[in-house]
C-alpha cells in the first residue's frame, strides 16, 4: 500500500479469485469453468476480429446486442454487455446502492458481493441462509435495500423457484432486485420471463460458464430500459469500450451455435449426476445442485483438509475458510474423465486417512 | 434514468466517445486510431488464444507482464495491465483522490478526466492552459491534489519536456502525479526513466494508438510497487480478470514485434508532417503536434462548421463544443491516402464557402 491511498480504500480487502496455477498441470475443478472449448463458430468469429483491432470496438456492441435480443426474446434497449458479469454486478452496486440504500444479500453467496459493496463505499446487510443452506424468500420481503440473489446460489448450487423470485420482486417495489443467473443454464428457472412485469428487476448472466468464454470476459444485464440507461451511464463514465471486438464476436458465435451450447449443458448435467452419485457412494453429503458445480462434505474430513490432500494428488477444488462453509468443498463438474480422476483421488484420500 | 438511481449518480453526465458510425464508410480520422492493422504476430497469438477461452485468463497477466518488464526496462512489480488505459486512469481517480485530495488537471485535456472525477465522487480543479495552449509546469507546483497530465496533451498534441515533468514531480512530493502517455510514442519524452527516482509517479500507456490494438482494449500503468499494489487492490475488488486471454496474447505480440511498431510510428510521423504542411498551405494554423493527431483552425471557419462539412464529404474529424476549442478541429493522422482525402475535402469545403 502506498502512502497516497485514498481514505475510502485504506481498509479495503480485495476479493481473492480461485487459484489459476501456472506451475503444473492439475485436474482443474476449482473455478467453475466449462471443460469444453468455445463453440467452433465462436472461435472463428473471434479470430476474424483479430485483424481489425486497430479500430475501436463498437461501444454499443450492436451486432451482439441484436443477436442477444433475438436469443433471449427481449428488446435491444433492455440489454447491456460488460467485461464479464462481475462488471455489471459492480455497476449495480454503484448505481443502485448508497448510504440510505444498503445492499442486501445472503450470508453465504458469491464472495464478491461484500467486496463490491466496500469498494463502492456502500453499506450492506447479510441475511442468513436457512439451516438447510437455502434462501428463504420471505426473509427478503421489504428488505429496504438493493437485493442481490445468485440463482442458483453459490457455492451451494441450490436454486430458488421462479415463484419465490417473483415474490421477492413483488415485495420490494421500491428497490432493485438483482438476480445473478451465472449458473442458471444448468438447471435453474430464469427470471427473464418477468422482465416486462417488474420494473425493479435486473437479471445478470455470464458467458464464462455454459458458453465456454471465461477467458474472453463477457457478461450481460437484462432490465427495464431505465435501469439499463443507469448502467450505461456508469459504463460511459468509466470505460465505454469495455467489451473488446474479439470477445463481442465470440459472444455472437456462442449465442448462435445453439446446438453446441445445448449439448455441453446436457453433458455437464449428466456428469453432475455421475459425480454426485460417486461422492455419495464414498459417504459424502452433496447439496442438490442446479449449477455446474457441487457443494459436498463428509463427516470427519474438513473442507480444508480435503482440498489440500486433493491438491497433492493433482486435483484442484475450492475450499472456503468461512463460517458455515469450512466442512465443505466446492467441486466444478468437468468431463467424465475429470470426474473419474476426482472420484479416484477422493477415494485414495479417504483410504489414507483410515 | 430509473427512479432507483443512487444519489451519487443522479446528476452525472457520461463521457461521449468519438462517433463510431456503423451506417456508412467514412475516412475515419476522428478517434485517433492507428490506420495500420495489428502486427501479424500479435494477430497470430490472439487467434491461438481463442481456442482456450473456456479457461479463465491469468489475472496477473504473467507472460505479458514479463514481456513488458523486458521491453520497458522496469520490474514486474512496477506494472499493472488493465482493460484499456481508461481503466487504469479510473482506478487512479478512485485510489488517489478523495474529498481532501482533489484531482488537478488542465482545463483543456482528455475530456474523460472530469467524468472520472464525478463518477468517483471526488472534487477536481482545472488549471488553464497558457494563451498558446500549453501546460505551464509551474502552475502545478504544490498543487495539493493528485495531478493528471496527458503528455503529449490532448486535443492539442503539444508535449511537455521531461525536465518540466520532473519539476512537477519534485514539487508535489506528497501527491501522486499521473502522466498519461497515450500518445508518447509519436514524439513525446517518456517519464518512465524517472520511475526509480520518484515514488509519486504513475505513468499510464495505451496499446490503442501506436500498437494498433484499440479494439482489443489494453492499457498499462507503471509506478512504484506500492502504487501498483493500490491499483491492484481496486482491480481485485472490481474485476480481477479484467484483461481477456486474446488481448493479453495480442499485447505480447505487439511488444515483441518491434520492427513493425517502429515502422508504423515512423509512417505516422511522416504523414503528420505531410498533413500539417497541406493544411498550412490551405491557410490553417496547426498546433505543433507530438501525437498521432493534429489540432488545427482557420480564421473564418468554425470547428463545428468544418466538422459538419467534412462529414458530408465522407471524412470524419472531431470537434469539441467547449470554451477555447470551438475554433478547432482535431484530425487523426491516417495513411497517406487518407491524408490526401482529408486535404482534398478540406480544400473543397473552403472553395464552397467563397
Amino acid at each position: 500500500m502506498s502512502k497516497f491511498i485514498s481514505q475510502k480504500l485504506n481498509e479495503l480487502e480485495a476479493y481473492v479469485p480461485g487459484e489459476q496455477p501456472q506451475d503444473r498441470s492439475y485436474v482443474k475443478l476449482n473455478t467453475n469453468e466449462c471443460p469444453f472449448p468455445p463453440s467452433p463458430y465462436a472461435q472463428r468469429l473471434a479470430r476474424q476480429a483479430a485483424g481489425k483491432l486497430n479500430l475501436y470496438c463498437d461501444p454499443e456492441c450492436g451486432v451482439l446486442t441484436s443477436v442477444a435480443a433475438e436469443t433471449f426474446g427481449v428488446n435491444k434497449e433492455n440489454i447491456i454487455f460488460t467485461n464479464g458479469s462481475d462488471e455489471v454486478l459492480n455497476f449495480a452496486f454503484l448505481a443502485f446502492c448508497d448510504k440510505d440504500t444498503p445492499a442486501v444479500f445472503p450470508d453465504v453467496t458469491y464472495g464478491f458481493y461484500p467486496v463490491f459493496a466496500k469498494v463502492n463505499g456502500v453499506p450492506y446487510r447479510e441475511i442468513p441462509l436457512t439451516a438447510s443452506m437455502e434462501i428463504c424468500a420471505e426473509d427478503y420481503f421489504n428488505a429496504k435495500g438493493t437485493i442481490f440473489i445468485a440463482n442458483p446460489n453459490a457455492p451451494t448450487g441450490i436454486a430458488l423457484s421462479l415463484d419465490k423470485i417473483e415474490s421477492i420482486l413483488k415485495n420490494n417495489p421500491g428497490n432493485v432486485v438483482v438476480v445473478d443467473e451465472a449458473y442458471v443454464d444448468f438447471g435453474g428457472e430464469s427470471a427473464l420471463s418477468l422482465l416486462n412485469k417488474y420494473e425493479n428487476l435486473l437479471v445478470t448472466r455470464t458467458f464464462s460458464k455454459s458458453r465456454s468464454l471465461a477467458g474472453g470476459r463477457l457478461g450481460v444485464g437484462f432490465a427495464s430500459k431505465e435501469i439499463i440507461a443507469d448502467l450505461n451511464k456508469i459504463k460511459y463514465s468509466t470505460n465505454p469500450y469495455n467489451v473488446n471486438s474479439m470477445t463481442a464476436a465470440a459472444g455472437v458465435g456462442a449465442l448462435l451455435d445453439k446446438e453446441y451450447f445445448e449439448a455441453n449443458v446436457r453433458a455437464i448435467c449428466e456428469n453432475r449426476a455421475y459425480m454426485t452419485a460417486g461422492l455419495q457412494k464414498l459417504g459424502f453429503t452433496v447439496l442438490p445442485s442446479s449449477a455446474n458445480f457441487i457443494f459436498a462434505k463428509k463427516d470427519g474430513v474438513s473442507g480444508g483438509e480435503l482440498y489440500r490432500s486433493l491438491k497433492e494428488k493433482g486435483v484442484l477444488v475450492r475450499y472456503f475458510n468461512k463460517a458455515r462453509l469450512t466442512d465443505f468443498v466446492r467441486i466444478t463438474v468437468g468431463t467424465k474423465e475429470e470426474t473419474d480422476a476426482l472420484l479416484a483421488a477422493t477415494a485414495a484420500v479417504l483410504e489414507e486417512k483410515l
